[in-house]
């Protein structure tokens, strides 16, 4: 099994780490923080300088892992290009389209596919990683025109070895799609939390429910959320533009007629969507990665919300959501 | 104990018959659906038809609780003015200026305050009803220029008696403040949910807590959610107003810019409002009914968040929240 290398030890790289080495790979790390490292070395990881864990990545052909805060990727990025400029490379970052032309820039000669496991928690850290995070989540590994089937595979494999199932997908629909599941959420959320603190102590003791549900992601850290949000920045405006649409709509037609049917209506159908992925029944497949546009066929497997969940020898094994009626 | 006379045995009104009777009240109710009642009656409740109910209520001097569906109120007004004129009259509907204005014009000699008992479940009908519904809750029994004590206080004994704690605002500042914390919430969770949805398979796949978070009220029966938001028409139109712009201003800025800054730490300051709200320490006062403007008073307890947890003779009994620093 090939070696991992990760670069970033916190709530997501440690759970890397963690998750390749109960997988039985050889395994170690670099972080910025002392005290994740530390930690770590004190579980028995091997923790050391960024130079000399990139070294030992280009010496033992490694697959490195970028897994810091997307701040801070290309200063990595950097690094790589100069000390392992050849290597198999994948990334955790939350947004795909940044950390992509960062690569092209720093690390062009890297043989890269970009990932998002979609799993996380509202504590951060080294301390906060486990193994077992990914278990069964969705784990987005970036098949775009000029991606390797090799560097696709590599990374997939790492994310199947967490426990995680891949979303084959582009950069491009991976940031559109964040964008309106995960980052328009978090405007969303900081909306509402500050129109209805704008009620004052009244609106704050009778507000129950729907107002904890909605706001809940406003309590999440900020500089973390505006990471994720920024990055995304051409995406997100698209999904706050058709939220701003759907919204004064909502506006018009209250002010207008008094009626909010289509927008309620429209809304209960989406939750009704949501939840039909949710429960929805899964059908088996095989994608024949010795076949003509193997990568198609993989981006093809992302569009219809399926998974790659093994490989057998040249074929992807995959599910497909099956929804009930 | 006075007696109770609930009118619609569902959800909401269910639980107050059935806490209105653990209490050691004397109650009856009356619904149109046929099963409700042939559940309550099999349960040893008593149910009769509408005009038997206000009949008895008038004869007894009965409390009278409209607790419909608000789309009903008018016609059950209507029964009220007819047969139980100057009967004590309370409800439990969400938005309290339509129930204002129809006790005005169908019921004008009845001995009104208003209430929304904040409390309530995913499932309806009086299978799902619950003596134990409002412990802890607030109830909000309004207290405007022209409400008497005496129709204030017998409302709000009975929310006691079911185990909420009393809040005393105006119609108007209810109906603004559960604009934000209910209303709003319904609207943005329908928004967002719609445009999760447009996302398409892939979103769908790839949607997680914030999603799923943002959107629970999104999946509420629509009809519910329309009586309800379309009812507090004037006071949601101000907040979608609040809304809209602050997810303008954060479209402008992440446009110009590139910054969310200010939308993300405004939501952020807001949901720790709230939190700590919800951690508050509580300070006792008392509020004396006999004094010069008891409901002036009253008041002043519902817009510093307050409740009133009891009665002692003429004194009312409040908490204040205490807000750690």
């Amino acid at each position: 099994m090939r070696s991992v290398c990760v670069v970033g030890l916190g709530l997501i790289g440690g759970s890397v780490l963690r998750a390749a080495a109960a997988a039985g790979r050889d395994v170690w790390g670099t972080t910025g923080s002392t005290a994740d490292a530390q930690s770590a070395i004190a579980e028995g990881f091997t923790v050391v300088d960024v130079d000399t864990a990139l070294r030992r990545a280009a010496a033992e052909d490694a697959l490195v892992v970028i897994a810091v805060p997307l701040p801070a990727v290309d200063g990595v990025l950097r690094k790589v290009g100069d000390l392992a400029p050849e290597c198999l490379l994948t990334d955790v970052v939350s947004v795909k389209a940044p950390v992509a032309d960062a690569v092209a820039k720093y690390a062009p000669s890297a043989q890269f596919a970009g990932g998002h496991p979609m799993a996380g928690k509202s504590v951060s850290g080294w301390e906060a990683s486990a193994a077992t995070l990914f278990d069964d989540a969705a784990w987005v590994v970036t098949a775009d025109e000029e991606t390797s089937l090799f560097a696709w595979r590599e990374a997939a494999q790492l994310a199947l070895d967490c426990g995680a199932g891949v979303v084959p997908t582009t950069t491009q629909e991976h940031d559109a799609a964040v964008a309106r599941i995960s980052h328009l959420p978090h405007v969303m959320a900081a909306v509402l939390a500050a129109c209805g603190a704008d009620g004052g102590p009244l609106a704050m003791a009778l507000a129950a429910g729907s107002f904890s549900d909605g706001t809940r992601v406003a309590g999440s850290r900020p500089e973390l959320v505006l990471a994720m949000c920024e990055g995304n920045r051409p995406a997100l405006l698209d999904a706050v533009d058709d939220a701003l649409g759907r919204l004064g709509a909502a506006r018009g037609a209250l002010a207008s007629t008094g009626s909010l049917g289509a927008t309620v209506q429209s809304g209960h159908s989406g939750r009704v969507t949501f939840d039909s992925y949710r429960t929805a029944g899964r059908a088996q497949a095989m994608v024949d990665l010795a076949g003509e546009d193997p990568m198609e066929e993989l981006r093809l497997v992302g569009t219809r919300g399926g998974r790659v969940i093994g490989f057998d020898g040249d074929m992807a094994v995959v599910t497909l959501p099956v929804l009930s009626d």
